[in-house]
């Protein structure tokens, strides 16, 4: 069955240390962590964000902050009630975003005509620029752990993740 | 083909609305988000930490506290060192948690008895309690996302997801 291949890493070899420090070297059990959703969600998090971090706007951009510039992009004016709901973010966590880039003046947020009382968020020239290339970085990023799998993997591993979230 | 089946939801019919505010009700273009993997496993870790601090420990744990429990509970004497290897994490941020837990009186920091310059972490009676009140309420967590899938399909989502993380 294509998709109960053998994990492809193995724990590298032990070398025996003297029997003194024998029960801080003894393989370390890990109990029922492995088979948790939660936790395997989590450390792949933990590793796409290390990389991340490392690869994509020189460590001074989060995750997040690359999804909130995507979405104003495709949608501008896009008011930041609807950022939050499409990005299943408290108001807060993204109004903090928005000031963040906001003051690297990659957004504006500018009063609709319509409805003086909402803004909508739009990208700065330096924005799109800005953004275009973080696109770019974002791919690279991707593209490192999109390696560790076939198309058809990937495409199921997507699918079946996104059951998860809204 | 199992894998390939098309999403289970459909966004809810929108509700049409005056024309005055039809750029903010226009459906939200997502662009590449939901086909990068970054992003799918970030929202996927949104709702799992979301329900995950609404029902596991009444929101006062994390669950990196609870691998951290678990590693202590499967490895009396386990080393700070190899709680942050085994977890994928720097030390600081695995003091952290075992300060937290030892304020609490879960946990304890033992000196060895064959090498007084290290330390062992050791769960008092206390914690083993908690933990298996904890592991209780983590695993009816888990059971709420299961179900989402067969369990051919979980077994096969977990296997993928572990390719991500070392």
């Amino acid at each position: 069955m294509l998709f109960m291949s053998q994990p492809r890493k193995q724990a590298p070899p032990r070398r025996r240390r003297s029997k003194q420090s024998e029960w801080f070297t003894a393989p370390i059990k890990v109990g029922i962590l492995p088979n948790l959703l939660g936790y395997n969600i989590r450390r792949a998090q933990i590793a796409l964000w290390r990389d991340f971090s490392r690869t994509v706007g020189e460590g001074a951009f989060r995750p997040g902050m690359f999804s909130l510039l995507v979405l104003v992009d495709a949608n501008p004016g896009i008011a930041q009630v609807d950022l939050a709901r499409v990005l299943d973010q408290d108001k807060a966590a993204i109004v903090g975003l928005i000031d963040s880039l906001q003051r690297r003046r990659w957004l504006v947020r500018r009063k609709s005509s319509v409805d003086a009382r909402r803004h909508g968020i739009f990208l700065t020239t330096a924005g799109k620029a800005g953004l275009e290339e973080l696109r770019h970085e974002m791919l690279e990023h991707e593209q490192r752990f999109a390696r560790l799998f076939s198309n058809d993997e990937m495409t199921a591993l997507i699918s079946l993740i996104r059951r998860i979230h809204p």
